[in-house]
């Protein structure tokens, strides 16, 4: 079992991301995370998704992912060479003594600060999933107040494309 | 009209996704983005939709979204003082004559490359919904081959705590 990664270029219709997380649902598949955004062109849309399996059961709702109904292309990232990036929002316990500290963790691992409150402080940082993971788990002695992750999405390396429209 | 952001905390169930995107889709609700990802909890995960509508329709869905079996709790963003972050994957068309420029274009933006084939650039951008737009926008001209949003996030500013487990 490893974690599998599917994109799927869907038409942008009311019903599609229901047909497609249905599919995983009755299967009993729990997806780990799942993002959905626009693509260059505005009638398609891109689904991410991520569930923990083997490639049989992958191959198995590939299949049955095409067979729905404004399912343009799947690709299954973990057969390519992809590059992995999810965005993580971390809002943490700070206080003026240890506000200094937070900030200089957010500074090794790159990540951004976007709001301080007087005991508060709120990061972003994105990468793949273990620089996410290393990131939180050296913040939580000071205290997690909150934890939000897109889900990982990803990207081919070099040019190959997918779901492209204008070319 | 206008953008909503629902920020809804579901306990981590293989239909409960299913549940609340049949619910946009029965209503013809067209979902703009969405991201599904884990909390602090590990039982619990949290999805965030944008969709275009007014209050009423806000009030409708999370009314109905609220009865939803797993559904633990639902805050509108909107409602609050958030700040939003997308992240954005762009490859873009980038010969060693043109890289310079667009390697300047991601510098201005606060971008990171992380991949460049002989060809090809890829970035990673997080922000706003206006400024990823604005990156794409000027990316347009040298050629896009692929776009990838992870939809859109949020976080409430100052100490206010959603879906938080451990405290």
């Amino acid at each position: 079992m490893k974690r599998m990664v599917l994109a799927i270029f869907v038409r942008n219709t009311s019903g599609v991301l229901t047909r497609v997380t249905s599919l995983f649902s009755r299967r009993g598949y729990n997806i780990d995370s799942l993002t959905v955004g626009e693509t260059l062109d505005p009638g398609t849309s891109r689904i991410t998704v991520t569930f923990t399996g083997d490639e049989l059961m992958c191959s198995q709702i590939k299949k049955q992912v095409e067979k729905l109904i404004d399912v343009i292309e799947i690709i299954d990232l973990t057969q390519t060479e992809a590059v992995y990036r999810e965005l993580v929002l971390v809002k943490v316990s700070a206080d003026p003594q240890s506000r200094a500290s937070v900030i200089e963790i957010a500074n090794v691992f790159r990540a951004k600060v976007i709001d301080i409150a007087s005991q508060t402080v709120v990061m972003e940082l994105t990468g793949d999933s273990s620089k996410t993971n290393a990131f939180v788990e050296i913040l939580k002695p000071y205290g997690i107040i909150e934890l939000i992750k897109t889900g990982l999405t990803g990207v081919v390396r070099g040019s190959a494309s997918f779901g492209g429209v204008d070319d």
